[in-house]
């Protein structure tokens, strides 16, 4: 009997892992549950060794976001080591190290054959959401040739978490929408992680003058650190008169959006020049009114957009170059064993300081 | 003592011209005037053969357009033969038929520098606004060399005056800026005369779908006589609906809001499908929510925009070759003593059925 | 007996099926050969409905394509029915109508994640090379979910046959690169199928003038009536002469080469504008000289491409609202069992007129 | 008589300078020469304070370029002071600080309006070619207010003369033409000033390798030291293999050719990948061969391009924002009176180590 009782107590530790689950508004628990199995043979099964935590989750426990019901494993940032992958998954083997992309796309639908994973028509984000995300000892990846990356050998893959939903989302959704040039002069409005992603991929395309708004006075630190060569606090400057001040009266050639609040974005349309780009990338829960009194004929374009995370293998070559270190986002570290503290640090983000925080795996 | 007379009597003939007066909100006058003459080196002084009224002319009566002073002359459109030309201009010479730019290019600041003479720093919109207009006998260009072109010989000069404004407008704004390309679904909210303009020129893209949204059936039936495959009669027929219908519940690809008004624009965000362009071609008045709420996950792209008539020789080139026929949009036709009447007519559309009118000088 | 004769002649029934196979330099026959089967979860197997030739068949068989083997099945074009699909493919059941693309691609190789499905590590040009082609009664089609293309109900399934290869390369290789605008005028040198193409979708964007360029007047005859403005006949007629006349002796603004030969590259570059394009769609065999001691400070683009088929669900799209009509290649009709036939026909393009011929399947 | 004696001293002293003039092949000579003077209303008069020499100053002098014309003043690089500008000169007045286009614009034409001012009907390349250039006291620019840029305050003048032609011309012609994207692998073929300043530009856009190739390991090792990730000395290293083992055999995005001459155009041609862009830079002699048959299949992009200077702007603000110390190609000084002594060194440019050679006019 010994025996047998051994192979089924084996049997359950193989099977079980532990998860960051969301039980309703404000409720969460680091608990035990069932590793997840292979549903279809485009899935890949990812064991996690780092995972970190988004603002999107913070709205999630807050309630805000319907689509994620309770019981609902959280996280959709992440690398790992393939532990299983279907019988169509041809890119991928058990022990390939792999980027978790937050955006699932099935390589296959009018979607994603644009290059618009954000709306893929079987995936776009679900992890974490519709389906169970990455906070978690393992994770199932559908459609796993498109929707995780093999890690190059000799990269830091602390750093390489940020390029699961910060780094593309900061440069696609702020930096490319906003088409930033050489020798332009782009405002980033919002200097959190997100704003901070697209301050570090703006230098991509070398503006000459970057300057970042924000109330927070340490988040400038930081973002003059990063490279911002103004900087305004909105808590108590004028913007619109430094922003003056810094344009000759014309005001920038781009303003990224990077809070998500109606007073944020009525910032953007007030900065921005004659032929200026406003690149929103701030997740919204309301409109905003837009001043087609005055911008009808100002000749300005507008985008909005979920990430695609096209850029990925575009990144992780700035990465593998050194052209960009995705590291400097990471504030603190936890084990991922210990991510209800990390929750703690992550929402107290003008307490602690926090940007992004890394959970790595012990197990 | 006869010959003094006559002499005085052939000066004032030269000099005085008849032209169209603003004399402040809801006051306007078909009046004697001083022909103008040359001020800079760059003028041209063009005789007005055809010229024409805009929708813009009918807010500057009600006084809705602060820059225009009483003693104005109204007009930026028309065709006209030079009559004296300032010795730095090199392009043009007395005698030359020219077409009129609603926007005056000085051709060397950096927006014009740009191909944006929409901002022209020395011009931009300023004829009928800032300096005396084109529903005269004559008027003052400035910067004749990159604010008039040459008419091509053999091209019908009463459809020429349509692409001084109305066509550059519709299709810069509306069908560039919308990016309308073969196969497209496409919307015009709006069919007066510009969103007419957009219809006609978004054809030269071929797209598969040309939905006219417009409350006035003479108008939709119009449209459909240029090319519309389906109207929308949005006083009695539910848009979101019949576009979900018409485009398997995507929304269409281009939105062209052609109208100026909130619900209109609110429409183009209704209508509108992931990855889609709005492309504002209305003249707006007061401020429009932006549904942020909805729109920022949507990789959309708004643009807002004053004409540049960067596209005036392409679009000569399309009148030459007959794939484009913008007398279609000539409805009416006075002599240009009859302005005041034509005027009403104009003002009167829904009565009247006018799209634009015509007013030539029988002088 | 009886019972498992019967069975014996119903199951080779359905293993075989006739195909054009070739047989080295020279040699092909329409002959037996055992009907494919499924090798991979991604792989469809289709019945051959409708199919056609290509030059690049003739070339094949004239022993030019070293990657073709001996008891190869020929032809990469061509619509018919699923008849059975791979477990990992979910866009396809038996029995839809399918358009197949001669371009085979993975979807998750980076060439196909950019777009450029004609270097696809996985596929690519593969069918009637690589692998067994279509001119059979049933083909294997690997990655059916991005290799195939659902027919919409109610389209001319002969028209499609010619949106395999011809209408895609003609337009993405041709117009596409060329970037061809309104009131361009443009040259097409070689009118034969894929000039053709080019001819017709060029229209898409309504360029001012068309000028084909070919020795044959049959083709010149066929191009005037798919809308060329201006032919001429190379064999007989002064080239540049007749260019500059046609543009003030500027030049074209975009040359597309359909032959694939020195000298029609080189006519390429006589008449093309500064600031022109020159696409290249021929399939070369040699060097051309390129004449930097003219070019190089003429600010032109040269473009060379397969073709990715990434247009063809636009193409779909302008075929179902009859903006293109690719019916009008079709010059013969031939049953497929007569494939011998109509390889006769087509090969005599000069004696028979032939464009494109349809092959049905009468099974 | 003292006074009219002095009076005409003056005026002479005021109508003479020195100009390096070219008197045919092999033959040049720094010599009096009567100072320009306004010929049209938008020409102006510029005392040259800072000039170079350009290797295109050495092909004429061998008698290469038939439109220059012996007596005529060479150079067509240079900063200055406006002496005099003509009455249709608006945006300069004596005493402004200009930089100097290397390229005349007139503003007007149909070249002009689409920012192609290489191609300009009334200007283009003419400075030291058709009508006397600034290897002198002072130059007659035409259309100034198109021609000239303004100096900002605080920029070193000696660095902007590096602004006039070759950062332009590698900028425009190599890195805009060649499309660097982040992340890309380059190659730059030609490490002489244009190759480099293509090289200090490409780094505007993050490129991840930039190789440089060049059989002079001087050149390679200035390239090295100005942010070249990769050199290869072509007289003694296997291009091919080292390429392919820098892209794992795929070849790179973007070859710049910097030399002109078949054999450095057959490189870009060997080691570009599919997808990829050759963007010719330098000026070619004769005709090279294009590898069609190779290159057919494998969608590249050439382009090949005459400078047109529009970039200036940007450059300006990118040189304000020290993203680019154009300087740095400076590597020898002269007085403008030593001219000739420059010429040496800068001819004898393997010997002496000469990149760019800047000439200060100390009068």
């Amino acid at each position: 009997m010994k025996l047998s009782f051994s192979g089924c107590y084996i049997r359950q530790k193989l099977s079980n892992m532990k998860a960051l689950v969301y039980h309703g508004p404000g409720k969460k628990a680091w608990e035990d549950k069932a590793k997840p199995v292979l549903l279809q043979p485009t899935d890949a099964i990812v064991r996690i060794t780092r995972t970190t935590i988004c603002g999107t989750d913070l709205h999630i426990l807050k309630g805000d976001v319907a689509t994620v019901e309770p019981g609902r494993t959280l996280g959709h940032e992440g690398v790992g080591i393939v532990e299983e992958a279907g019988t169509a998954v041809s890119g991928f083997r058990k022990g390939d190290h792999v980027l978790i992309s937050c955006i699932t796309s099935c390589g296959r639908c009018a979607y994603c054959r644009k290059g618009m994973y954000s709306h893929c028509e079987n995936g776009g984000w679900i992890l974490g959401n519709t389906i169970d995300g990455t906070q978690a000892g393992y994770v199932r990846i559908p459609y796993a040739d498109t929707s995780l990356y093999p890690i190059p050998s000799g990269v830091d893959e602390d750093a390489l978490v940020m390029l699961s939903d910060i780094f593309p989302t900061g440069f696609e959704c702020g930096v490319l929408n906003g088409q930033v040039n050489p020798g332009d002069t782009i405002a980033i409005v919002g200097a959190g992680p997100i704003g901070l992603a697209s301050l570090l991929t703006a230098q991509f395309y070398s503006p000459a003058k970057i300057i970042l708004i924000d109330p927070d006075p340490n988040r400038l630190e930081v973002a003059t650190g990063f490279g911002a060569t103004h900087v305004i606090n909105n808590s108590n400057e004028d913007i619109t008169a430094t922003i003056n001040n810094l344009t000759g009266g014309t005001g920038v050639d781009v303003a990224i959006e990077a809070v998500g609040i109606p007073a944020t974005f009525e910032i953007c349309q007030q900065i921005i020049a004659p032929g200026g780009r406003i690149a929103n990338v701030g997740v919204h829960g309301k409109s905003a009114p837009l001043h087609l009194e005055t911008l009808w004929s100002k000749n300005i374009t507008i985008t909005t957009g979920l990430v695609d995370t096209i850029t990925t293998p575009l990144l992780l070559k700035t990465v593998q170059a050194e052209k960009l270190k995705p590291s400097r986002l990471i504030t603190h570290r936890f084990a991922l064993a210990d991510i209800l503290q990390a929750y703690d640090t992550f929402s107290n983000a003008a307490a602690t300081k926090s940007l992004k925080v890394l959970l790595t795996n012990m197990d």
